[in-house]
């Protein structure tokens, strides 16, 4: 993708960074210096503020009230959306918003400013996730590395494996992440379900997903599939979607995957799944809460992995682009990409 | 891909299964009844013997000499290549046929009768061998592992890694097997360089490996690479492939992959690369020889893993895929896939 048309007019609107994560050292977050930088690539004459945990209180507020172009999580946008009067467009950095949804619900009115979300970024990321970790239990990539302490060659042990396009997935949420998830599955044969919670029109339909059905059609796809992967928002519908009477359909011991949110699933849930061969296995990238406190009884479950919400993280450079076509097509009056549409918040 | 049309005729040739392999009981080897039932699934009136260790040495004599189709591999041609008066087609269940060549070279005669190898089945399982690899690597997947026992929950600390389309992986070996790890590579973006031991013409290039380049050009990939996939197959002039002069030539530290011939790198090649930093992390699915002793250092280090020659397993269904679709084509005179030209063997 060619970076957008550098601009040198003194005009530009400037764009606030806003953040309340502390500063870890040596870490470089989303939303620190280094992604204005990235814009001031394509824009060098754009001023970039950075107002975070550390700002004096007054400098902040006064920051805030000038800005008309912020980027901010979702998550912190309650700290700051009554001191924004001048505000015309709000990047979230996270492809789901729903902590602002909530907030918008409550005041009832229609925002005056541009919404944009951070589409199309974290699908590339959380499928790497999804497809590695199908492919090192099929292929027992735990048990080879233990075969190898013990200087063992079990090839005739190893060689019994299912590539994977014997192999179906169900994928819960199949929106723009999960229809990334289901392009890579595509590519290496996979046969893929996609549950939806509103039926999809044929032009709006991904060419990766092979059968569209929807959520309450959950049974099904759980006794069709070989792996399910939530990537299901927290909302009150999606809360303990997978339930108890729900994995009792499943048919082929699938590997459970939830890059999703928590909430999706109890943990005593997925013990009960495991006891009672529902699943066989499960990898969670998202627990209720998070982190996951040191006390469940998931950490010590073997098949069970945790991963510390890291599967959808991108680097900086790639969260950067989209802005920066966004910020092209902003000073241009153009329609943005990944336009929430603010009229259906409220 | 649909199978085959069924056949009834009883004048179908019969089909001789060959091997030397010891039976290990409840181990599924690629040639036992299993390959033969999936071949009379399409053809059920076809005659499909098997003759392996446990048959008598008379009854395995007579079957040979009677033989006209014959499905084996390679390495235990050696025991019937002067046995076959009335064969007309051998089907090798290995990609590659080295011992084959040996043998015919010797001979210095060109065969009378038809030989296919099992291409285009490999190629998808080592592929996802690889890219697993590549990803679980990235991602720390052994190291979130180990937090989980500690539980653990970094994500700052996992949160930074290289999605694949930031990756450069040089493939030594690029041909059809090669060219299916670089397809599955390039759906990942990532930019692939091709090594190949002859100039390709335009037509038969792979579309999904973005440079071709020369063996003689092992140290510009080696420079290039961020992951180095070997996939050459044991010749005098891939053994010691890649010695230690070609390894300096690494700029990215990059994780070398051999999933072709282990003999392609020495042991203490390996060490060494890894010592000076010239190599990051090494996974080996091949050694020299193999089974690995127990005694080599290469178990112990631990940026090497070290896998059974498993990488290109397939399941037998896929195997009797190919042989079922070339049936068919050699009942009808037609030519067969994966032919090998048996006139320049010799």
């Amino acid at each position: 993708m060619p970076p957008p048309s550098r601009m040198t007019s003194t005009s530009l609107p400037s764009v606030l960074l806003f953040t309340n994560d502390i500063k870890l050292k040596g870490v470089p977050e989303f939303l620190t210096e280094k992604f204005g930088e990235e814009l001031k690539q394509n824009f060098p004459s754009v001023s970039v503020k950075l107002v975070d945990s550390d700002t004096d209180p007054s400098e902040r507020k006064k920051h805030l009230e000038e800005a008309e172009i912020l980027v901010a999580k979702p998550v912190h946008f309650a700290d700051i959306v009554d001191n924004v009067p001048n505000l015309k467009w709000v990047h979230f950095t996270f492809a789901g918003y729903e902590p602002y949804t909530d907030l918008i619900k409550k005041t009832g009115k229609v925002p005056p400013y541009k919404v944009t979300r951070q589409g199309g970024t974290f699908g590339v990321a959380m499928a790497e996730y999804v497809l590695a970790h199908i492919i090192a239990r099929e292929r027992k990539f735990e048990e080879m590395r233990e075969d190898e302490k013990v200087r063992d060659w079990r090839d005739n042990y190893f060689s019994q494996f299912r590539v994977l396009s014997q192999l179906t997935i169900g994928i819960a949420g199949a929106g723009d992440i999960g229809c990334d998830v289901a392009r890579l599955c595509k590519a290496f044969g996979m046969r893929t379900i996609g549950l939806v919670r509103t039926p999809r029109s044929q032009e709006t339909r991904s060419e990766y997903i092979d059968e569209y059905r929807l959520t309450s059609d959950l049974p099904y796809m759980l006794a069709e599939s070989d792996v399910i992967c939530n990537i299901l928002p927290s909302l009150p519908e999606t809360n303990n979607f997978f339930n108890e009477d729900a994995f009792q359909h499943c048919t082929k011991k699938p590997l459970f995957i939830n890059i999703g949110r928590g909430d999706c699933v109890k943990e005593s849930t997925i013990i009960k799944a495991l006891e009672n061969g529902w699943l066989s296995n499960v990898i969670l990238d998202t627990t209720d809460p998070e982190p996951l406190p040191k006390d469940s009884q998931l950490w010590s479950i073997p098949e069970v992995t945790i991963t510390p919400h890291i599967s959808g993280y991108v680097p900086q450079r790639m969260m950067g682009e989209l802005f920066a076509r966004n910020y092209q097509r902003f000073i241009k009056g153009e329609s943005l990409e990944y336009e929430v549409d603010v009229t259906k918040l409220s």
